[in-house]
């Protein structure tokens, strides 16, 4: 496969650069590109910013300019590393789910928004919880054509007892299940969710939900597996337009050090091929090459364990070159 | 300590006896209390109701009626039962987390909310996420003065990167944090507050949330323990009015059997000598009451390990008051 590559500043770099977490260049290069790559954005040098300013800015702004509605979140827990889980191996071994986050809509980019004051004459910060019909019926429809490669059960989560919002979200999810009737659909409220990803996270295959309950459920999940190092994300538009990136934050702790596990990153181009790409062969040969690195004992510092070889981000690197 | 007891329905059952979760004759008792102990509303039974008629408006119409701002959840796993928690046990060995969830503002209550047709003519469910000065700061005091109580770390849990309601939210507990010099406060969103929460859940000692992430992260926390059937949680208002309840919810698979763990309701009895009451001492005498039966083997079926006691929940009930 020929590829070319281009890069761009998004983020705290691009603030740096061009004064903007998501500026006009690197709009062009994204808008043009088939696909994106991304690292993590933030580092506490931004944090004083004023609020459009900051990193999240950028990454918020590049999802909503490129329609990127889906987000998938595998959790995923590689058998290599059972033991770096804080659950009992007995609960997360095997474990394997994928996480469907809507991540266009929802509270986040609800309108109005702000802060007023009110009819009583007091201060209030307000946002807006909203998803529309086409929103929730393209969501539920790429999470039951995942299902649909996976173990076919998909479980939707909503707060439907409580929120407008949610019981609208359900009742579009059950419209669109009666075009896969092979997939065995469930509803959990998020509260129940929450505890039942800690009490036996094995009873999930895929799991959609908006995007704030997902964006807390996601992070749940990949904490389970003990290692966020090793988790990859993908986030859609319609047209298999694609940003890729690992779970993980920016680590400002280890910037620079060359001990940062690059495997998300890596997991996250295998990712790209694959979902946008459609280069399935391509995306399974980087992932077995991993497999092997950590069969043969490779760690960085974030996983390493007694007994094993502790390599820095470049030797890990370099390991899964050589594995491939 | 002498106390007058009335009963009165309220879910599921109030609505059998009166078509409404929070009828009239309810409404008249629970003013008229000191506190109200609560049993747990749901059932599968109820589900195809009427939104308005469902159990858990009950549940929301009684905390908005009687003020009940201020949810205390915590989450203590007792030694006795290390091994009921799907975490390994050094991981929560010796877990005690005050969960603070402001309980009558939020998404939950928010106007406008509701399903409507949208400018460009499509379907769309909506609901307001709002918080007053008012609202935050005093559901900060609580947490505060429960802090200086206990470890004196409070961490108030947010996703303001995002949501100017939460930005809002923590400018106003920074604001009530001048007056507790002495408790160490710390911030952290949402989607961290769910990682950290597993990954290493002793760091806490007081968090303090608004309703739908306290809804979501004290959930998770319960489950923590592996013994949700051991927690309890108290719902105050200005006044120390409280109502106190179980955080387990009606388990219709096993009601009516004598099966279920009594020991959350007991110990809201517990919080309910406490924080209504000011009876400090009694409320111990139940505490250290149910230690003793516990550190004694006996187990309802949900706690059973082997070379316990097995008990149903009318013999845990003898235990505990001949333990006292
Ligand atoms: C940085 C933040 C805006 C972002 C989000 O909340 O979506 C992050 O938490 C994520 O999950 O990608
Ligand atoms: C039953 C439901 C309305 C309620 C809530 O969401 O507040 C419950 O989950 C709780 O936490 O008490």
């Amino acid at each position: 496969m020929d590829m070319t590559f281009t890069e761009a500043p998004l983020g705290g770099q691009a603030y740096d650069q061009y004064g903007h977490p998501y500026p006009e260049f690197t709009q062009k290069v994204c808008r043009a590109a088939d696909a994106v790559l991304l690292g993590a954005v933030g580092g506490p040098q931004y944090d004083n910013l004023d609020r459009p300013l900051r990193p999240e800015r950028g990454l918020l702004g590049i999802r909503k300019d490129l329609g990127l509605f889906a987000n998938l979140r595998p959790a995923v827990l590689y058998p290599e590393l059972a033991n770096a889980s804080t659950l009992k191996p007995e609960v997360v071994a095997g474990l394997d789910i994928m996480i469907v986050r809507e991540l266009t809509g929802d509270v986040y980019f609800g309108q109005p928004r702000g802060m007023r004051v009110n009819e009583e004459g007091e201060r209030e910060g307000f946002n807006t919880m909203v998803y529309s019909e086409s929103e929730v019926r393209r969501i539920a429809h790429v999470a039951f054509q995942i299902a649909m490669k996976r173990q076919k059960k998909l479980c939707s989560v909503d707060k439907a007892n409580v929120l407008e919002t949610t019981e609208f979200w359900k009742e579009i999810v059950i419209d669109v299940a009666s075009e896969y009737p092979e997939v065995e659909l469930s509803h959990m409220y998020v509260d129940n969710a929450a505890m039942q990803l800690i009490r036996n996270p094995k009873q999930f295959d895929v799991m959609v939900t908006g995007n704030i309950f997902g964006d807390i459920l996601s992070d749940e999940a990949s904490m389970l597996t003990g290692s966020i190092g090793m988790l990859a994300s993908a986030s859609l538009n319609e047209t298999k337009k694609g940003l890729y990136e690992p779970s993980h934050g920016s680590a400002p702790d280890i910037a620079g050090k060359n001990l940062a596990n690059p495997i998300a990153t890596v997991l996250s181009a295998a990712m790209m091929l694959r979902y946008t790409f459609d280069n399935e062969a391509a995306a399974q040969r980087i992932e077995n090459a991993i497999k092997k690195v950590l069969a043969a004992g490779y760690r960085t510092g974030d996983i390493y364990e007694e007994g094993m070889k502790r390599v820095s981000c470049s030797e890990m690197g370099d390991q899964i070159v050589a594995a491939m």
